[in-house]
């Protein structure tokens, strides 16, 4: 993991951080609080590091002011050193830059407007009236599709697919796999059979998104599928039509939100999470993963429901009493009612 | 969205719909009932719509003759308006056609049987001896393996995979990513270690069939999987080896059928739904989103079993209760009895 | 479904098993016991089967010693019938050697090292840096990024996607649309935005492993994530960063690990499991599908949560009281202790 080379100080300063210790030792990489070495840039955010901060053999360590006593080399004194740790990540390992232009083997419409400082890769396909902004960059075997937009800066990962008529804001990333803008689920009841619904609406995705591997974000019935900025959508997530996703909320691998149901902002969502169609989840609510979202949440705050897992046979008693949680709970306040009634006469 | 023009009047007669009011309105797309402008064709299906459909800016509606009277404008009255609406979207918005064709990129076998009027997208491959049917369309970048079969007027979107030996019928869809026939998941134990079972089955999809996204259908162990008519399977879905999903049956996002299970006709399963292996679910079941079937289902009908999320101090306290339940359970039964004994002694 | 020809005995003999009846009766393929014709060789591992046994027109049975007297045919008596099954399927049914060799339209960097047995499917792309083993397989439209090594043996099925910097072990195989190495989620809180975390490490994917259709396995943060041999992933399963999956662990379909979680040897996961980040799971644990995992599993043994599907009346009915069942666990104590003082005071 070899990255560019740095003085503490020169980094310090770049990242908003009090360098305390020796400002000319040199940091080359990034590395954890316990297998770093020689030039080794490490981060502790917490109490429980505190063992390890001490231990350290990197060069330096982003903490924060309460930390740095503990800290034995040079400190980076940060009141967020996970963020300032992100960011020393991206500058002591900036991603390789790719030539601008189009690979032979891509295919690029007469129509389509590409920027030309964009780079288009191997084998990607766009189609007519889309456009590529500048430095955006669309991998080996990516699609673009009909009058698609791809902004300034935005990373389309190998084989994904952006279908017709959807926008991708600048400075967001497709990952691998992920597909966005297929038909949203929509059928009409025709007897036993199911008519197709047309869903002749788009996908809007804002700017300085992620879109996980192998997800999937569905276009509109007649109006867009919404993926406000900043969001953070993780591998495997489902986005159906018409579903609007509030800006900088962050959703967990493999879960999914069903049609129309519109997510706040700054909203912290679980993985393998299911939230129905047709409501409305507040601002700022956090969901545990594995938690059925059946109604409307009007409140920020937490909110879980999976059973615990335990020993089968202890799970197997418990989950058949559950198939009568209803009856036993009139039989307790049965018995109550009885009780009370003998302890009456009792008194009397 | 712009569309094609039709008069309200022609457009009925199409839908097979009454035309009541001016018959001469011209419609050019399909729109919501708050949302239309001039040309815009709405639908309102239910009573909770009367308000916006009184104050519509659409130029025509198709609705029921009970909510015909609240219509401001030209109705087209319907038994079935989301019906008629899915229809007339389809009339209003008809896909491009596509030149039929090969692009000059795509890679066809020698010995696959190609109908001239199928169009094969660039980057496409299709091995030997699969067959494409008339008007049949394959995207950009989609694989069809060796003997393969391709119905007439199915649509293979950009990216999918249809492995070997595989067949998808007349009319249907695999949305982008799809992946159909890839293994089965079948391994034999041989101490810690798993052999894999070769799976020798393919897949056979019906006609009208879509499969979404993402979606997995895996081939069978030995005989085929089965997907019916009309079956739809949303985003990412999954339909492991030896399953057979019956006719018109329709699948939310992010559910899973494992192994040699058979769902029956006309069954409607939620998102994010786990059904277990070796089961048998009758015709005409609906369950809901989130549940886990693990035992066949006999009788038609509605099934559920998530909890519902919950603030999550309650939740907190609420599960740790859930492991002792059978415990508490034996405690009422305890409690009843000596009550029981308790009034018999009163009484004596 | 043809296969290659072999005597009975010379199968018995290449698997292990012992030949009972008829040595030279020839066998052509695998089948089931009911569905079996004349060359067919089936299986059967369990006494359920023994009616269809006594009446299977296979020509050749693989089976337990205990059931050889029930089997109307030649018998091949093995141990492990469902191994030997497994194994003779592979022999009866080879796959189709493919030619050695680069298809013209694969993208091979000039730095990649592709050994001249391996075989580049058509518009695969393999960049810079990257090697390939003996005898690997890189399907059509399959990706392989800088650096990467796919081992001897290794089949990356059509349009799956390694990123840069993977390793893929000898005889392992990707299955269609599976992305390996795409980055992890890792994001920095900034105020009410997320930051991204350079996501440095990789994937070390070990021997004999299979990752299904769909699947996605993360890169690490620093460290790499890490698949141990002889794992075997089903379609759609998600494994985020820096998780270590012990060997010869299974995972079934759409089930997921969060973050930094450590799998052990030889455990079994069903379908639509979800695992909470940061955790332990032992050796040798059993999950049963749809289990929410939210603490570590010190013990071997079988673990499971559902709850178990109902028709809807009754779920509704129950899942309100579950919202209540601490303060229902709270009354019953007390009503414990009114009947336990009034017991007493009619002791007194």
């Amino acid at each position: 993991l070899a990255g560019t080379d740095w003085s503490a100080t020169a980094l310090a300063q770049r990242l908003g951080c009090e360098c305390v210790g020796d400002a000319h030792v040199r940091v080359t990489h990034v590395a954890t609080l316990a297998g770093a070495g020689p030039g080794g840039l490490a981060f502790c955010a917490s109490d429980a590091y505190r063992e390890q901060l001490a231990a350290t053999p990197a060069s330096a360590v982003i903490c924060r002011a309460a930390d740095r006593p503990y800290c034995p080399v040079t400190a980076l004194v940060s009141d967020n050193p996970y963020l300032a740790y992100a960011r020393a990540a991206g500058l002591l390992h900036p991603e390789p830059s790719l030539a601008a232009g189009r690979h032979e083997t891509a295919l690029v419409a007469a129509d389509a407007t590409i920027d030309p400082t964009a780079s288009i890769g191997p084998y990607a396909v766009v189609e007519g009236g889309a456009s590529i902004g500048a430095g955006a960059r669309i991998d080996a075997g990516a699609f673009v599709g009909r009058g698609s937009h791809v902004g300034a800066g935005a990373h389309l990962h190998p084989r994904t697919v952006l279908a017709v008529g959807c926008r991708i804001g600048a400075s967001s990333v497709l990952h691998a796999g992920a597909v966005v803008g297929s038909d949203g689920f929509g059928f009409a009841r025709d007897g036993e059979r199911w008519e197709k619904v047309p869903q002749l609406g788009g996908v809007v995705v804002g700017e300085d998104v992620e879109i996980g591997a192998n997800a999937t974000v569905d276009r509109g019935a007649l109006e867009d599928t919404v993926i406000e900025d900043g969001v953070k959508l993780d591998d495997q997530v489902h986005i159906a039509h018409n579903v609007r996703v509030g800006a900088h909320t962050v959703i967990a691998g493999q879960s999914g939100i069903a049609g129309s149901t519109t997510l706040g902002r700054c909203c912290q969502v679980g993985g393998h999470v299911a939230i129905t169609g047709h409501i409305r989840i507040a601002d700022g609510v956090a969901i545990y993963g594995m938690t059925a979202v059946t109604n409307s949440i009007t409140q920020a705050g937490q909110y879980a429901s999976p059973m615990p897992a335990q020993e089968v046979s202890g799970w197997r008693r418990n989950a058949v009493r559950f198939l009568k949680l209803d009856d036993h709970y009139r039989r307790l306040l049965a018995l109550e009612k009885t009780v009370r009634d003998m302890h009456q006469r009792d008194e009397d």
